[in-house]
């Protein structure tokens, strides 16, 4: 799994009928010390992550284990919101602190 | 999912007999800026998508997800042709007003 | 998807039991405008593709849905053959100008 | 397979249900003469791997083939504590001696 | 699939139990002139290969198609070992004259 900062939302109408009712969210890459990485993502939303967050997402088939996403062509979802990362014994990321 | 502009079209007539049939796109891939990326993919229509549309596509076994490409060796296809795209809070594209 | 030449063959006597009698072909990756990009790949043929076309492959698990790599050890395939590629409106490559 | 240290740990309450018990670690990529390389990853940990340890990771669908991770939206998985590495006929990593 | 050659051994005696029994190769990349490449993979060895050798590799779910690595959580495995290898006409590497 990534690092991703929830940045953005995508709005689509006309779609593959099967994602009818999931929700896209546009993620920028994050690093493990805290900063933003080059790169984005487009995903799924299966737990309720809102603008800002900092998330964990899958990617290919690992995708698609979960109920809003299961059978769908959905290659990348969100499947944690994070609290915090300890990295090399440092708090590099804390939701409570820097959310 | 990773976005992308429809440019270009492909034809093949020699190709693996499950695959007839179905249509091929060129996509450019996009940033979320709405600037174009390095990179392109040659991707599987499953929504109807036209020159120069903004979409947004599914790599992987996801990509077989659809009823035009299940159990098909397709590795991309086309599942959301997108309306807008919302980033920090601006919209960085709108097919209405960009499209 | 993405587009490649083929530049050349691979020769293997002592291989995975299930890959006996599969042919494998060197590709050099393309680009979109008809130049080579940088990088290889060594894909399985279920196409009958000869040196020097330009050529469809897909990887991963898309790879296996065809009659001479299912349920192989093989992660890549030629599925297509192409005839002509346009983008931004001009053609690209045309298998009876340039193949 | 890819080499990785582990650095860190990660905190989330909000995830998706499937999860639950399962022990994310954060990994940094290693190169095979036992320096660090650039990136990266997430992973669960299948086999009690320890802050400092260096182990082997499986990404993709192969992330899912262990009992803690089956089924699961997961797609990088700690597979194997590494004891020792020799590359060109030198241990470049020994647990005992680096560890 | 992409070449590698067999550069170094891992030894691992905390894993996954479904491993026991594996031998993963340490491969650096190469590329099709001969050379090599940035990168390498620890793969699992299904043809048994040997130090040295030049090898080829499928990686993902691919990487489970053999009966060693079946079910199991290997993401790259050794299918075939490269007797030579011609590219736009010249060999670029024949074992019996390379090896």
């Amino acid at each position: 799994m990534l690092l991703g900062r929830v940045v953005g939302t995508l709005v689509s109408t006309n779609k593959e009928p099967s994602l009818e009712g999931l929700k896209f969210l546009v993620l920028r890459q994050l690093d493990i010390e805290g900063g933003e990485a080059a790169g984005y993502r487009v995903a799924a939303d299966a737990v309720g992550a809102g603008l800002g967050e900092v998330v964990l997402y899958a990617t290919g088939s690992s995708a698609r284990q979960t109920s809003v996403t299961d059978k769908r062509p959905c290659d990348a979802v969100i499947m944690a919101i994070v609290d915090s990362l300890a990295v090399d014994g440092e708090v590099t990321y804390d939701k409570s602190r820097d959310g």
